[in-house]
């Protein structure tokens, strides 16, 4: 371990939160001597950044809990920190970076000298070019959510009441935490969203359940729709117009709209960028001598396709600091891993996580797949507080674990870590069959949902059986369509025209289903249920059943059910389903 | 896939819990024609049996929740479950199982012919040899709790309040559970255990934690004691009597001291046994021709040290039943995995959970091993509820992953889930550093607890930093003591003489260390703080230093701090710490 040197080793470092400062501390225990210099143009680092939106109604009640570390406290560890320090210039054949200071002795310029520059800048939020925003921004009422003095003015606006109405702008994960906050500390909230959904590496039928959720804490969820103008009041007052001319009172504006990679500076000096994010290698080089980067402003290969994008989430960039200063002072240092996307977000009383890959992402890659719905309970169905969670997973032909998502109200967050590590570990769909994973009533059932997911993925790479899917439901063209559930489940909706034979009466009426194919199998068979549960059984008795007969036939049953297919239409189902005459609800 | 046969296979399963119907569902899903017959000894099959205990104190609230099938209710699926069925002989070369029929048509005894014979007959209570206990059984006022009668029983004695205090003999999960359920219902409950400490497959250091627990939740926990005899009341008032002469009330009185195999029937049938555990190969096949087992009664090939016990649990059964179903029906049937012992149980407020090896089996089969020790937050230290994991690790000299054991608040079962998982794909320590967990604040940190052990265990397998332990801590030989916490930490007690330097002071104070090791680092230097954080920082700071002062020094930090030294000795943690003078509390 190469940890001491002749000469003092000058690194510095731009960028004081997540990355910047994981890769310091590293550095700093790698290399005692080692001259370290933290620049960042904000007033904090090492700051609480993924914790700002939960400030806004008190939560997380004290600005103090958002400020981890002052400059100071990392005065023992010989690491120097300097907030108020904005690099705008670097010259990487001189090793130099220009920094302007404000903040005391007033703004000026000063020229640091490096032997190794780590770049961690982060992004900064997107601003949609929208008549009057500006105003708005002067105004102080229109704020992104980027740093601790935007959170707390907003806290500071709301507790003063000078806010009562708020626009967020933007559905992503800061949206909604921000949205949620803002609307638990009483304010009337309005929540935008260009495109047809909110949280966008959602899976629609996913994020279906997590819109109905956030219309329950009172958010008004305006999707598809994005800002027309911004029009300041005379003393408060001030409106959002969006561009299907709705007007919204917006006392209180938070920029949620996603983030770009800060790296203008350093790509005017050679960094390679790609979209505005800096290329590096498995161990955080950049195109340019002694330059590394970590972090939201970098782009790196994703696990699932290889495509290369940026991932602007404080694990990874937290991660990676350690594995850059490793590479840059010790010896044999580790690959920083290829990004693999996995997060979650709180949203009421729901949670949604995901990783791996989503579908449009496999479709944009051209990777062949197909997807698994599953809703299995939690924990235990006869142990007190028993919960669906909503499973979605994407797998390869061969059984290769692509993605992986999740919403439910409990143990959401443990199965996508499972599923994640799983994914890490090469292992694939049939491998989580008879995973190893912690069973006592209260945290999950002998067959865990990450085992059911594993045995209904072998059971359709296998050939066992074969799924059709809620998309195709609009238009089913002929197909039989074979409701095995009970009469009273059936009374909330069906398939128009649907065969209607409860499972346990199936192997009794099987000449029905064969009658109504056709005696060549003319008609496909489309089974469905509430779950997918029973449709598969009746998919396997169908199949068994028509082999022995000698009669060929076209079967699948539903992924997911009835429960996915009402999630995947949304408001839409009600033009889908209807209630076979007689039923009783 | 082998779906249908000519000839109808007569399928008959002994045991109808867990693997036995399990096996029998996918058995069914395989084969539509196959004659599929459960024999089941008991009243009920398929019944909850890990919900057993929460039904003592009315937490799983009725009778029903536990009985989750009736045998009728597999009738439209073909299944012949019949109950009352005792199978007492087996005849391997005729094919048929005889059995003592209970319940209508009183005793009697019936041959049942099959083709392929599933055993899954679990293991029954091992009831201590003592004066007396017969007759408590007999009164009904002793139970093991294994069916739903001794549950059902034991919940109407509580609600007739013909039982104010209660004795559990056994402290592994059924009797810890049970023991708190008690509890809660208001009694007064003594738990005994033989050995020294509750769950003996929790390390010891976690195991303390446990107990403390157990005795805030008002269980009476007597370890290191056993059953000397039974005394039974004129109208009840029973006595429990233990070897040491402690006399206990014991109105009611729980048996659970671990199971046997209950496979005397089989063995006597020259079905191949190791400890009376069936022996059974990948898929299930046991040393007899169209015999299967799972489940309980069998014994597998561990997955760390490859030593073959059997393993009673509901996870692992379960599975394990539809593998050897798709063995014997099915084609590329996937192999039942190595036993990995996965478990949790919830205590009070805490959950302690493990997976993989612990220090007794390594140390029985001879595994090289180290053993980390972390106390990180379950989620981010400023977001409202944070709790500390207290985590242990084992590992290789290779990075290995041996196996994991945590006890905590929240995030318990998610974090070993995580770990039992990796450890499944073959991943080692340092893969953990940069697994991609889900992280928003709420769920967890942006390097996660299970990122924080991939660190530690690299930087000691990679000779980065060096461990002590608290073991050692009773007898340090001459070394010097650094304990680097603040005085007010120091005033909690420390280890008597120790050399108090706080970490951010450290590098100011190094000439103490060194005049204090000797000048030729004759003594020892043996570094603490609280959680082991602190002191691997200041283990570094010294190491460096002194390298580049040439001084030869033999520096380890304490494995989890004082935290972890505490919990290990226990109650006895007084003999060994000291207040230093002056140091104010």
């Amino acid at each position: 371990m190469n940890t001491t040197s002749q000469t003092a080793r000058r690194i510095v470092v731009v960028g004081g939160v997540a990355g910047g400062m994981s890769f310091a501390a590293r550095a700093r225990r790698l290399d005692e001597s080692a001259v370290i210099t933290v620049l960042d143009r904000g007033r904090h680092v090492s700051f609480a950044n993924c914790g700002l939106p939960y400030h806004l109604d008190g939560e997380i009640a004290e600005e103090s809990a958002l400020t981890l570390r002052t400059p100071e406290s990392f005065r023992p560890s010989g690491i120097d920190v300097r907030t108020g320090h904005d690099v705008v210039a670097l010259d990487p054949h001189a090793r130099t970076v220009t920094v302007e200071i404000s903040g005391d002795g007033g703004p000026r310029t000063e020229t640091i000298a490096y032997d190794e520059l780590l770049l961690s800048p982060g992004g900064r939020t997107i601003v949609p070019d929208v008549e009057g925003l500006a105003a708005g921004f002067a105004s102080g009422r229109v704020r992104t959510l980027r740093t601790v003095d935007d959170a707390t003015g907003l806290r500071t606006d709301i507790l003063a009441a000078r806010a009562s109405t708020a626009v967020v702008v933007g559905a992503g994960f800061i949206g909604l935490e921000a949205a949620e906050a803002l609307a638990a500390a009483g304010l009337e909230v309005s929540l935008i969203q260009r495109s047809g959904q909110i949280l966008s590496p959602l899976e629609r039928e996913l994020a279906h359940l997590v819109a109905e959720e956030a219309a329950r804490l009172g958010i008004r969820v305006l999707t598809g729709r994005q800002l027309r103008a911004y029009r300041p009041g005379a003393d408060g007052g001030d409106v959002v117009v969006l561009d299907d001319g709705t007007e919204l009172g917006a006392d209180a504006t938070v920029i949620a709209t996603g983030i770009t990679p800060d790296t203008e500076v350093f790509a005017a000096a050679g960094v390679e960028c790609d979209a505005g994010a800096i290329l590096t290698d498995e161990h955080g080089r950049t195109s340019v001598e002694h330059v590394w980067a970590v972090g939201d402003a970098t782009a790196r290969p994703t696990a699932v396709t290889g495509a290369t994008r940026s991932t602007a989430l404080a694990g990874p960039a937290n991660r990676a600091g350690r594995l850059v200063a490793d590479a840059m002072l010790g010896e044999n240092a580790r690959p920083l891993p290829p990004a693999q996307g996995t997060a979650v977000v709180r949203v009421g009383s729901l949670t949604a996580a995901m990783t791996g890959a989503n579908r449009a992402e496999l479709d944009a890659a051209g990777t062949e797949y197909q997807t698994l719905h599953l809703h299995p309970l939690q924990h235990a169905g006869y142990f007190p507080g028993a919960e669906q969670i909503h499973l979605v997973v994407h797998i390869g032909p061969d059984g290769r674990l692509l993605g992986a998502q999740a919403v439910g109200r409990d143990g959401v967050d443990k199965r996508i870590d499972v599923i994640a590590t799983a994914m890490r570990g090469g292992l694939d769909v049939a491998d989580l069959i008879d995973l190893d994973l912690a069973y006592a009533p209260p945290y999950g059932s002998a067959k865990d949902p990450v085992n059911f997911a594993g045995m209904l993925g072998e059971n359709v790479t296998s050939g066992l059986v074969r799924l059709w899917h809620a998309a195709e439901a609009a238009d089913l063209d002929g197909a039989v369509v074979l409701d095995v559930r009970n009469p009273d489940e059936v009374a909330t909706g069906t398939l128009p025209g649907a065969l209607l034979i409860p499972v346990n009466e199936l192997r009794d009426r099987l000449g029905e289903v064969f009658a109504a194919a056709g005696n060549d199998g003319a008609r496909p068979v489309r089974i469905l249920c509430a779950s997918g549960v029973r449709s598969a059984a009746a998919y396997r008795i169908i199949v068994q059943a028509a082999a022995a007969e000698g009669i060929r036939l076209d079967v699948a049953t539903l992924s997911g059910g009835m429960l996915t297919l009402r999630a995947w239409y949304g408001d839409d189902v009600r033009n889908l389903l209807a209630v076979p005459e007689g039923a009783a609800a």
